[in-house]
């Protein structure tokens, strides 16, 4: 099982919404909007993403690692876990 | 004119391999991918968004927030940027 | 003169508190403070650091970039405000 | 025990090292540097922070919340270390 298995639909959801807003920066460029503005969508794309990161680190933590360190095999997975974080924490 | 006017092609090429690359997050999604190779996925689809944020910032202020300065009225302009850049910063 | 000249004081209040912080951390290691109140404490230091960094580039981009447009010759000065806003933004 | 117990003076060392940083910037503004100066330094004294705070994070997983998981009461502390985690990515 997955750790975001519980919440895959809400999951989906919100990666089906930025893969809209991604789509609206698109069109914003085509239709030569001002470039504040499509930062300013773009910056809400961003925020968007990293919240989806978060939930899947949160799903992550509170399943696959916690059953690793459960079945005292957690290290490699607090490895890997702590190198995702620091991915998105750039 | 718009800041990105000269690389719009480039801007649109970039944004599309985004929508693709959250299109990607989606079906990984859908077929219970590791959490944490989503999480790589993700991490690096923000770095690209946020690539072009500071492509059409550079533009910006090259182009728009520069001609407005030249013109004595760069002051609400360059409020604008600030407020742009910390929103992008975050 | 500097883009920062007309807060200067404000500025160096900020980063006394900010050193402050930071010795604070320090002592919270040395008297074996439970980590998640240091990271609270860290985060906030990290925060407030971030804050002066926007405080400087506003000033700069107000004074130092905004004249150098205006004698015609702001290339080499839009150059480097965007390299400093992407370590920043970093 | 804490999770960082095992580092405690490299901790220290890399505290005391951003502490001379922030010290330094202080000058910096004193002395009326140049803002990107200032700015540079600023934003390695912030990237030199927030690897302590990724030190701290990882010796918090492995140690406490590992042991709370191990206790079967991992759920506070995970919930906790989400938290402080978004704090540090913002």
């Amino acid at each position: 099982m997955n750790g975001y298995a519980m919440n895959k639909k809400d999951l989906q959801d919100r990666l089906r919404r930025i893969e809209g807003q991604v789509r609206g920066l698109h069109r914003m460029v085509d239709e030569d909007a001002y470039c504040i503005d499509i930062l300013t969508q773009l910056s809400s794309a961003s925020a968007a993403l990293r919240a989806v990161g978060m939930g899947l680190l949160d799903g992550h933590v509170r399943h696959c690692v916690a059953e690793s360190i459960e079945q005292g095999k957690g290290d490699a997975k607090i490895e890997e876990l702590m190198a995702a974080v620091a991915r998105l924490a750039k």
